[in-house]
This record gives C-alpha cells, sequence and structure tokens, in this order.
C-alpha cells in the first residue's frame, strides 16, 4: 500500500488498483513520452486509437467474447441505459424487469416512459433483502431487464434468471467483471466504469449485434446504439481519460490472473467479511445469507444505537466509505475488484476490536 | 515548459495548462492528503463537494453570473446538446439555426427529428469561409442556435447574433471562456470541456431558469435539464475526474487574471500567426479577414502540394497537431487559452524557415 493512503470501502467511485493510480500518474504529463499529456491526446490520434482498441481487445480476452457482440463506450452512467435499452429495445412490445431495489425501480420508472412494462419478479415484500429466484418471463417479452449487484441492499444474482428465447439484459455496474461471464446468455450487458472499471465518466455496454436490428428511427443520436457501434465509439469525441484508465484497469485485471483469479480472491475477501460477521452476535449481515453480494457488504450492529460510533471511529482509524447508502443507514463495506485484502484483514480487526470495547 | 514537452496544436481534446496538470497529477494518488485519489472518492462526500461547489463558484465569479442562471455538468459533449437542446426547449415551435460549417450543420440534422427547423443565416454557399451577419430571426421561434466558433473552418463571431426576445442558444464547445462574455444575452450556452475547460468527458451548459418551465414530461431522465439543475448535477454520479481537473482550470484561469487578461493573450497569440501568414505569399489564411477565429487559425501554403511536406517536418519539429480537418485538409493550428505564446513565436520561426527553405 502506498504511505498515507487509507482503505477505500466506497460504493463508488470507487478504489482504483495502485498500480493503475502509479501508471496513470507517470502519463498525465507526458504519455509514453510521446510529448503530449494522456487528457490532451486527439482521440482520433495513434496513441488514442491504440488505447480504446487496447481496452476493446483486453475485454475480449477476458470475457472470451465472440465477434456476435459489439462493445461500446458510452457516458451518462446506468441511469442513461434505463433510457436507452427501452428507448432502443422495446420495439412496440412489453418489458420485463426483475426489481431487486432502489436501481432496478430506477431502471422501472424509466422504461415506463417509453412503453409497457411488466415485473417478472420482485423482492419489494421482503425489503429487496434477497434475489428471487421464481421468474414469471413473459415469452413475447422484448427483453428481460435485471439488476446484477444491488449495492444498497447488498444482494447479488449468484447466477443470471432464465430468461428462456427472450433477451437478457443486465444492468451490470456494480459486478462487471467480478468474476468470468457467459456474454453468450445476455443480449446487452451495461456498466458504469466508477465501480470495477474505473474512474467516473465512462460507461461500458457490450451488445449482442443483431439487436441493433431492432432500434427505431430518429432516437436523440448520443442514445442510439448504433451510433457507438458503427463508430466505434468515436462519433464524437469520447471521454479519453476515464477510457485510458479503463485500459490500464483491465490489463492489469490480465495480468492478475483474468477473472477466474479475481473470483477466488473476491470470495475470500467477501468470504473473511461474512465469517466475521456470522461468528458475532453484536453484528448481523441484512441480506438472505444465499443472496448475499460479494461486492457490498452490508451489516447493522445488534445495537444500531451504537452505529453513529462505530462509523466515526472507522473513520478516525482510517476506514473510509462506510457508511451504509443513506436509504437504508447501516454499515456497508463495498470491495470491488482493487480493494486490497489486507483491508479487509484490518477492518476485522477494528470490529472485534470495537465489539470488545463494548462488550 | 515541462521538460519533453512538445507543442501541442491539437483541436481537441487540448493542451491543458501546465500548472493543473502537476497539480492534478500530485493529486491523483491522494488527493490534498485524505489517503484517497482524486478520481477514487465518492460523489457525496466532502471532497468531491468542494470540488463542484468550487468549479460552480468559479465559474460564477468570472462570468458574473447572476442567480437568473444555473450551470450543469453533464456528458456526452455538444454532440448531447443537439437533442438535449430542441427536446427540451422548442415547446412545439420552430427553432432558428445559423448554419457556420460542421457543426452547426449536425445540430441542425439533429434538431429536425424533433421539430421543424429553419435556417436564419447561413455562408454554406461561400464554404463557410465568412460568419454572416444578416441574420433573419423569427419573432416566435422558440430560439435562435448559432455556433460561436468553427474549428473546421476557423471562422468566429466577434460578437452576439441578435436574437431580439427570441432565447438565444449557444454551441461555445471551442472558445468558451476565450473571452469576457455577457451571459445575459444568452437563454442557454454549453460547452464540451475539452477545448477550453478541461479533458474530454464532461460538458458544461449555463441555463436560464425561467426556460426550464418549458420542459415537456417525459424526456430520457439524462437528457432534462430539470434532472441536473434540481439535483445540482448530482441526480447520478457525474465525471468526477474530468469535473476536477475543469475545477482547476478555472482556478487557473482566475489566477491568470481572468477572462479580460486572457483574452488580451488570446489576441496576441492569434494577431501574430495571422500577421506572419498575412506577412508572406506563400501561405494564405482560409477564413475572410473580418470572420477570423481567435482559437483556431486555419490556412493553406499556396503551393498546396507542399503541404504534406510541411506537416511532416512541423511533426518532427516538435509541432503536435497542426494538420487541418480531414474533410477540409490544410494546415490548422488551434491555439486555445492553454497554449502558450511561446509555441507562436517558435511555429512563426518553423513557418519562415520552411519558406525560406522551399523560396
Amino acid at each position: 500500500m502506498i504511505e498515507n493512503r487509507i482503505y477505500n470501502f466506497s460504493a463508488g467511485p470507487a478504489v482504483l488498483p495502485e498500480d493503475v493510480l502509479v501508471r496513470v500518474r507517470d502519463n498525465l504529463v507526458n504519455y509514453k513520452g510521446c510529448g503530449l499529456g494522456v487528457a490532451e491526446m486527439s482521440h482520433r490520434g495513434k496513441e488514442f486509437t491504440q488505447i480504446i482498441e487496447g481496452a476493446e481487445a483486453s475485454l475480449k480476452r477476458l470475457l472470451s467474447l465472440s465477434d456476435d457482440y459489439a462493445i461500446i463506450f458510452t457516458t451518462g452512467g446506468a441511469t442513461n441505459q434505463f433510457s436507452m435499452v427501452p428507448m432502443n429495445l422495446m420495439a412496440g412490445k412489453t418489458a420485463d424487469y426483475i426489481n431487486t431495489g432502489s436501481w432496478s425501480k430506477k431502471a422501472i420508472a424509466e422504461a415506463k416512459k417509453f412503453g409497457e412494462v411488466r415485473v417478472a419478479a420482485s423482492s419489494q415484500e421482503e425489503s429487496f433483502s434477497y434475489i428471487p429466484t421464481d421468474v414469471d418471463v413473459s415469452s413475447d417479452a422484448a427483453y428481460l431487464h435485471f439488476t446484477s449487484n444491488n449495492t444498497i441492499f447488498g444482494t447479488q444474482f449468484s447466477s443470471e434468471p432464465d430468461a428462456g428465447s427472450v433477451a437478457l439484459v443486465c444492468d451490470a455496474s456494480s459486478d462487471f467483471l467480478h468474476k468470468p461471464l457467459d456474454v453468450s446468455k445476455y443480449g446487452l450487458i451495461y456498466a458504469g466504469a466508477q465501480k470495477n472499471l474505473g474512474p467516473a465518466g465512462v460507461t461500458i455496454a457490450i451488445i449482442r449485434k443483431d439487436l441493433l436490428d431492432r432500434i427505431p428511427e430518429n432516437l436523440p443520436i448520443m442514445l442510439d446504439y448504433r451510433t457507438y457501434v458503427e463508430n466505434n465509439s468515436l462519433y464524437n469525441t469520447p471521454p479519453t481519460f476515464p477510457i485510458y484508465v479503463v485500459r490500464e484497469v483491465l490489463s492489469w485485471l490480465e495480468a492478475q490472473g483474468g477473472l477466474a483469479e479475481i473470483e477466488k480472491r473476491n470470495r475470500r475477501k467477501a468470504g473473511m467479511l461474512y465469517d466475521a460477521i456470522d461468528a458475532s452476535d453484536f453484528y448481523r449481515g441484512t441480506a438472505r445469507k444465499d443472496s448475499r453480494s460479494v461486492m457490498n457488504v452490508t451489516f447493522r450492529l445488534t445495537d444500531e444505537a451504537l452505529e453513529p460510533s462505530f462509523l466515526e471511529k472507522a473513520a478516525a482509524a482510517g476506514f473510509s466509505g462506510l457508511k451504509g447508502h443513506r436509504s437504508v443507514g447501516g454499515v456497508r463495506a463495498s470491495i470491488y475488484n482493487a480493494f486490497p485484502e489486507q483491508g479487509i484483514s484490518e477492518l476485522i480487526k477494528f470490529m472485534r476490536e470495537f465489539e470488545s470495547s463494548h462488550g
């Protein structure tokens, strides 16, 4: 760990790998000796062309992606995808959504602006504490949309819902690339970069090319997937610096051993923390055990009145960003790919000490 | 000039002030000693709140902006604004556009998707080599849209077109903050950051608040100006790092003496280069003299066959990005706010030497 850095449990924008940060810093004023900083270069020049093509190639390798899919770099975060998905893919049909929390609800509310929405499954009646497995997909739905990981409620799909022949669409913003992924199950998968991929300001989407045929004419040009696919995401100036950092994060992932290795680490990290929570009556997890997220570990202190003190002391001890989302309270440890295992051990040590001092 | 950096004449993404680059580099791993890098911090934490509020306050000071206006930070570049402007502001009426080149044409084509467009003035018949002054604004137009500076043709409005009582809307992407600006003349002014403001990935818009009343319901949420105004551009995760760099560029502008001082420098820089072009029959400017841009100096070699050699030798001598836009060819020196005056002197010296060696 670089001196004077603290443990960053932020839900996003989130911690980046230190190797990546150092490389980015070294190229900010003069990119690989070309005489220009990496944020100052034309998006049509050979250096940036190598960056964006490198990012794409790296992502293809990590996912063993077939040529049936196109990778695009866009902006506006997942929220912009909440509009783009129905605008591009509804094609006059009803769209099915699985409702597993705040982000799903926002996606559903947005889709209703553009057509009819059916809720194919929901865990709302149990305060979104679990992932529903009984999904009632309509065979003539335009697509089935789900949120693979729910940052606020700390739940996560352990495998994809079965969409049958219906196109599966996924908001993977908070767990994309945390484990190997069989993209062939998906019609579209999208993710804002600021959790597992890089800094805020770029959104990656992978779309099965046959879905492009459904897109109606006269969409706002930057909300039409074809604008990106047909121009390799260079119809206009893309967010070059965020894409550069994504490229470095993808290289880092490959250097770590790829998605199988990162999954091992993620399971080990989350397992350590959930074990510590379960080992004590002082803490309790908020998500049902079969639905727990490997990325966002949400928990309460059994005596909730102690939470403000817990959070304050944790912050003072160098654990940043542990406060639960303002809509639910409690504690949340976001431990994405780049979060170091040592930070988990240190947090567990702190939790035990806090418990002892209040025992 | 920092060692080993070269002169960056790129039309955008473009050169950033070296003071800013160094400060950004120093905060990339650990922002002001808080233990987190500037691209890794929550957009709802106190550090980023200070950054975005600081950027807004700085921009307000630079422009003496009244409270009738709201500043927003969005994404998707000017191209996304080409959609947002008509979707938000047409309100069932016809919109007037001034056509001064490629970007105006794209704005017009996009607006036609959403309603009726009238061309109130155009310089297309003279290959966009000048800025039309005879503008026929319809008194019942929803707004009058113009492109204040045309990067490709090297032309620029020296003052705003008279829109009468019609809301004036401006794409100022390539000359925003290059001189003092009376925002009270405008209904809406927008600019992608990557020329005068910072890195690619954030777009700034300033909107007169009364125009928000026109906005229809059920727009895609990230294309509705109200989403930004009502949430201080924090409805979802904004592009935090690009906004941080913008904040630093605005501070730099203030430290230089503000817009009056930067205008002096810009006029001096452009004046030196145009004088050099006019002093020789070897070079010729492409824009009509009364319409010349202070930001993008476009010129040809009288013997166009020499241009490839000129560009190649210039690049070898450390002048990057001088090639004219692919749609028009020739030479283009983009000399935005952050471009150093010394680079102009050096380029002129190079131009004279090239001329001598081909005399």
